[in-house]
């Protein structure tokens, strides 16, 4: 997979993209990388790439023309056309199913802005607009990050099973069932019995407990995206009754 | 404010929080950000901070006794205590709201996972888990440098009037109006007429109801948390109307 980003930061994405997973990935040949700066597509000494908004206000706006021009030539570049990624508040909000999707793309482009609003004509080239959360950001690089780390560790190949790619939060969308490690005591807190048990049939049943139990205190909206077997459902009935 | 970081990947902090804002910030003296390495409270040659499941299953968990030793050693280096923040797919989702309740705080302690679960006895050091999202991400550095940045952002004295501060997305809990910038004209595509039009109270009013109309469209989630005109009441009746 090739992904690129076009944004006024580029080596803001230095340390992440070289580090872990991702260099893994780039190591491996399953993802390619490229972060261009927008400067390079501006023609003014000072190689602006913002100006004052239309009809006043504070704060300045990314200019659509370098953008667009960057688009152009970064575009065809390689033979696959890109899906065009732009990152804003207005977007829909980008969840794991986002991810899996746009995992199959070949060639994905994350235009950024930064700081300030970009000009409205600029997002014409969108294939679509995403939001990561609703919180405001200054960087439209570190939103895109969030988004490649999700996407490239779902990329075939990129996370071996030693990683843990398996069995994680949200897949099947019920939370992650606690976790122990050795030592079995620390401070006074011990490991679960049932986890030193050797009981597998045991073990999965409190794994899935826990992890229904948290989902529906924690979050109840999940649920509704969960195939529940009828034990499942006995099971948070169980938990109703205890509760009233 | 003082900022820490607790991870086995202390480096993927460094372009991020060594450009931009962060990097301003941290220069006018507004943000003292230091990220610690787990590995150096480990006592085995090979640094080990994680270690296999009990009860089975695939990738590895991180250990809690390195986070603890690391926990007591780090919060005692300085008077305030440390209000302590750990990321999961489990937590509370991250808001605009918590971003400016975070940014009152002197003291944030990250303790960041990456790959596999942490230790759940771990857990015990958190005032809060949060989530950036409904997604799953690789790195908890990268939640955190997200939530970093949305709390220093509100920080006084970090972002000047220059960087627009103001009247940005989620402030009212409106999207974002269009914004534009030169040229007027752009391969066909004008900047509406009202911007340029000099007429301050119809620029407002325009905004208002683009802000409005996309607000009720996109997110309409959203206004439920807005105070809302008669005007505004009136404006989205008036879409209802057209919409049926």
């Amino acid at each position: 997979m090739l992904i690129e980003t076009i944004s006024t930061f580029p080596h803001m994405f230095d340390s992440v993209m070289g580090s872990s997973m991702m260099r893994i990935a780039r190591e491996k040949g399953a993802l390619e990388f490229r972060a261009y700066d927008l400067r390079d597509w501006t023609h003014d000494r000072h190689r602006t790439t913002d100006d004052e908004p239309y009809g006043g206000g504070q704060g300045l706006v990314m200019k659509c023309d370098p953008i667009f021009e960057a688009f152009d030539q970064i575009s065809a570049s390689e033979s696959d056309r890109p899906h065009v990624i732009f990152l804003s508040p207005v977007g829909r909000t980008f969840t794991d199913a986002d991810a899996t999707r746009l995992a199959r793309e070949k060639r994905l482009l994350f235009i950024c802005g930064h700081y300030e609003g970009i000009d409205e004509r600029a997002y014409s080239l969108a294939d679509e607009t995403l939001s990561i959360g609703d919180y405001v950001l200054t960087s439209g690089e570190l939103a895109s990050m969030v988004i490649i780390d999700a996407v490239v560790r779902k990329v075939p190949g990129v996370l071996g099973a030693e990683l843990g790619a398996v069995d994680e939060s949200f897949n099947g969308n019920l939370l992650e069932y606690p976790q122990y490690t050795r030592p079995a005591e620390f401070r006074g807190m011990q490991v679960p019995d049932v986890l030193r048990s050797g009981n597998h049939a045991a073990i999965e049943q409190w794994r899935r407990e826990q992890s229904l139990e948290r989902t529906a205190r924690l979050r109840p909206d999940l649920l509704e995206g969960v195939q529940l077997t009828s034990k499942d459902r006995a099971f948070l009935d169980s938990l109703q009754g205890s509760a009233e």
